[in-house]
C-alpha cells in the first residue's frame, strides 16, 4: 500500500485541467473569433472539441484520477472517495491548471484576440455566459447538467476502490467515455448557459482575462460568475448522494 | 444465482430512460426553440445529441440491461430472454422515466419554452411527428428503423443469456455501439418521421407536454401519437423473431 | 474444425450487406430529398451516415466475416483467405442484399421520392454518380479510395486466419475501426465521385432504381455504372498484391 | 529479442505517412476545390478527416511505432526511446510517404484541380498557411500545438518499452486516442495556422505542390515553409522533456 504523493497529485490536477482548458477554449476562440480558420464552424464543433479537451486532460492526469473539476471533486468527497486533503488539493491544482490553460490558449489565439472588435466574443472564449440572463433559471440549469455529468461518471468510474497510489478513476481506460458523455451534455444541455458545468474552467479563465492585458477586452462578467460556480458544486453533490439510491451497479460477465 | 430484485429493475429501467430522454430531448430544444447557443445546429447534431443519450442512459441503467425502450423489452420478451412480470416492470419503469426526464428538460430550458413563439417547436422537443402526414407510411417507416435498431442490438447485446441477477444486455461495454447504432439509425432512417423507435421516448414527453403548464403551448397531436408506438413494438417484435432465422452469429477467436 | 456452411455464409452477406445499404442509401435520401428531417444536412453527415451503416453491417454479418463489399472478398480471394466458392457465395450474397437494402430504403423514404421533382436526385439516393464525368479519373479515384479500404482492413482484421466456420474477419470487434475507416474514406476521397469503393452497393441498388416503380424517376445511368464496378474490383486487388509487401504487422505486447 | 530491420522501418513509416497524408490533404481538398461531393463541408469535416487519416496511418504503420511524424520521431529520440539512426530512418520514410501521399492526392482530384480557378486552394490542399500572416505568432501557434500532440501521446503509448522488432507505440489499440486527440487539437488550436503540427506532413505536400505539374498552380509559398518544419519540431522536443516531470503514470487496477 502506498501513500499518495500530494505534490504530484496537485501537479495531475493542474496538468489535466490545464489541457482542458487550453482545448476547451480553444475550440471557443477558433469558432468565434474573427479570421480564424474555424470561424463560423457550429455548435457541434464546440462540443466536439470540449468533448476531446476533456479526453485530453483525463489522459494526462492518470495519477490524481483526472477529476479536473472541482463539482466532480466534491461529489467524491461526500462519496468518501477522496479525502478533506485530497479535495483542497485537487481544487487546488484545478484552479491553478484552468489559469494557465487559458493564459496558454490567449497566447495561441493572440492575433484573433488583437484583431477581434467584439468584447463579448473575447470574454466567451474564456467563459460562459447565459443566453437568457436569469440566474436562478441559469443556476437550475447548471445544477442538472452537472448533475448528469457526475451522476454518469459515478456509474463508470471507478474512484477510489482501487490501491492508494493507484487512483484509477477516470484513467486512460475511461477518458473515451468521459468525453463522449461531455459531447452529450454539451449538444443536449449547452443551450441555456454554455455548459460550464465546471467552477475551475469558468472561474480560472474568468480570472485570466480579469488579469491578461487583452487588447479591447471588456467586463469579465463577473455579477454572473458565480452561477458556473455554485451551480455545478451543487450539481456534483446531489449526484453523489443519488448515486448510492439510484445507481445499482452490477459486473456483467464478460 | 440470485433473484432479480423487480424494484431495482423498475429503478433501473426509470433512471436510464429519464437519463436518455433528458439528454435527447434536451438536443432538439438546444437546436430548435429559439435564443440558445445551440440554435440552427443542424441535424446531425440532433443525431449525436440522441446518440449520446443513449449512451449515458445505458451507463446509469446496468442492473436492468438498459432495455430503456419498451420496443426492446418486447423483442426481449417475445426471444425468451426476459419473462411477464420483467417486462410488464420494465416497461412502467419506462414509462415513468421517459415522464420524468421530459419534464427535467423543459425545467433546463424553461425560458427558452417561455420565450419561443412556436407552438409547433414545443411539441417538437418532447415528440416525434412526421414530415409528412399519412399514418400507413408513417407507421411503416417507423418498423423499418424499430427493426433495424432491435435486431442489431439482438447481435451484439448478450441478454438473457447470463447469471440472473447479473443482467449483461446493454451493459457498460455495449453503452457505445448502441450509441452509435443510435447515431446512425437518426441520420439514416430519421428523415421522414424523426425516429422515435421507442414508444416510452415518444408517449412519455407527449404526456408530460399535455399536462406540464408550458406557457403558449399547442396541440400535442393525439391523433399522430399511436404511430410512435404501434410502429417500433411491431417493429421490436419482428426483429425478435427475425433474429434467430437471420443471425447466426459466432465467436471470434481472440 | 468445422465446415462452413455456405448457406448461412451466403445468409450472413446478404443480411449484413442489405443493412449496410438501407443505412447507407437512407442517409443520401435524408439530406437530398425534399421535406426530410435531414433536409441539407451536409457532407459530414453523409459521412457518418455510410460509415455507421457499415458498423451496423459488420455487426449482423458475423458468420461470413462481414466481407459485404466484392472488392474486400475479391482482395481475401486473392490474399487466399477465402476459397473461390466462398467468393461467388459471397459476393451472390453481396449482390442480393444490396437490391433488398435498397428496396426497403425507398419504402421507407417512400412519401420523399414520391414528392421530390428532380429525377437526378432519386437516384442519386441509390448510386453514385460523378462530380465531374471524366470515366478514366472516375475509375482512378474509385481505384485509390478501394486500396486505401481493402488495404487498411487488411492491416486490422484477421480474415481467414482463424477456425473455419468461426470465420473472424470482420467480426464485433472490427466493426468500429472499419466504419470509421469509411467516414474517413468518404470524408477524404469522396470528393470526385461520391466514393462508391463497393460494387454491390452500387450496382444492387441501381438494379433496383431501375426496377422499382419510382414515381418520376429518370435514367438509372447505366453508362457510368461500370465505374463504380471496375475501380473497386482493381483497388481491392491491388491492395490485397501490396499488403503482403508494404505491411508487416507486429503483435503488440499488451 | 529481434533485431529492428531499418529498411521495414522506413518502408513502416512512410506507408503510414503516405496513407495520412493522401487522406488529410484529401479532405481538404473535398470542402475547398469546386464542385466536389464534400464542397462546403466545413471545418468539422476537415477537423474528422484529418484525425481518421491519422487513424488509417497508424494501422498500417505498425512495425515501426506509427511515428509518421517528425516532431514524435524528435520526441522519442530525446526520451531514449529510439536511436538515432531510427530517428534519421523514420524522418527520411515520413518525407518520402507525405510526397507519395500528396501526389496520389493530387491524382485522385485531378479534375478538381484543373477546375479550381483560385492557386491559393490549389497551395492550401497541399500544405498549411496561416489566418493572419506573423511569423512569430504563428510559430507560437505550432509550438502549443505540437506541443499537446506529443504530450499527450507520452501519456498513452508505449514506444520502446516493449521488445525489439515489437515496437509498440501507437499500434492498432491506440489508433483510435491518437486519430481522436488529432480532430480535437484540430478544432481547438487549428484556427491560427490550420494545424501543421507535423513537418513531413507539410513540406512533403509543398515539395510535391512545388514538383507537379499542377495546371494554374501559383506559389508554393516557400517563405512560410519554415515555420510548420520549426515550430513543431520545437514543440515535440518540449513535450518530450516536460513528459517525465508533469506525467506520473500509474497502471490502473483492471
Amino acid at each position: 500500500m502506498q501513500d499518495i504523493n500530494l505534490g504530484l497529485y496537485f501537479l495531475s490536477e493542474l496538468v489535466g485541467t490545464a489541457m482542458l482548458v487550453l482545448l476547451g477554449c480553444g475550440v471557443v476562440a477558433n469558432v468565434i473569433l474573427g479570421k480564424t480558420k474555424g470561424f463560423g464552424g457550429g455548435t457541434l464543433m464546440i462540443n466536439w472539441g470540449w468533448g476531446l479537451a476533456v479526453f485530453a486532460g483525463v489522459l494526462v492526469s492518470a495519477y490524481s484520477g483526472a477529476q479536473l473539476n472541482p463539482a466532480v471533486s466534491l461529489g467524491l468527497l461526500i462519496a468518501g472517495k477522496i479525502t478533506g486533503a485530497q479535495f483542497l488539493v485537487a481544487v487546488a491544482g484545478q484552479m491553478v491548471g484552468a489559469f494557465i490553460g487559458a493564459v496558454v490558449c490567449w497566447v495561441a489565439y493572440k492575433q484573433h484576440f488583437d484583431d477581434e472588435p467584439d468584447p463579448g466574443n473575447k470574454l466567451g472564449v474564456f467563459s460562459t455566459g447565459p443566453a437568457i440572463r436569469s440566474y436562478g433559471w441559469n443556476l437550475v440549469t447548471e445544477i442538472i447538467a452537472t448533475f448528469v455529468l457526475v451522476f454518469v461518471i459515478f456509474a463508470f468510474a471507478d474512484y477510489g476502490d482501487v490501491q492508494v497510489g493507484v487512483p484509477g478513476g477516470l484513467g486512460p481506460l475511461t477518458a473515451l467515455p468521459v468525453a463522449l458523455l461531455v459531447v452529450g451534455i454539451g449538444a443536449s444541455l449547452g443551450g441555456p448557459t454554455g455548459y460550464a458545468i465546471n467552477p475551475a474552467r469558468d472561474l480560472g479563465p474568468r480570472i485570466a482575462h480579469a488579469v491578461l492585458p487583452i487588447k479591447g477586452k471588456g467586463s469579465s462578467d463577473w455579477s454572473y460568475s458565480w452561477v458556473p460556480v455554485v451551480g455545478p458544486l451543487i450539481g456534483g453533490a446531489l449526484a453523489a448522494l443519488a448515486a448510492p439510491v439510484l445507481l445499482h451497479l452490477v459486473q456483467t460477465v464478460s
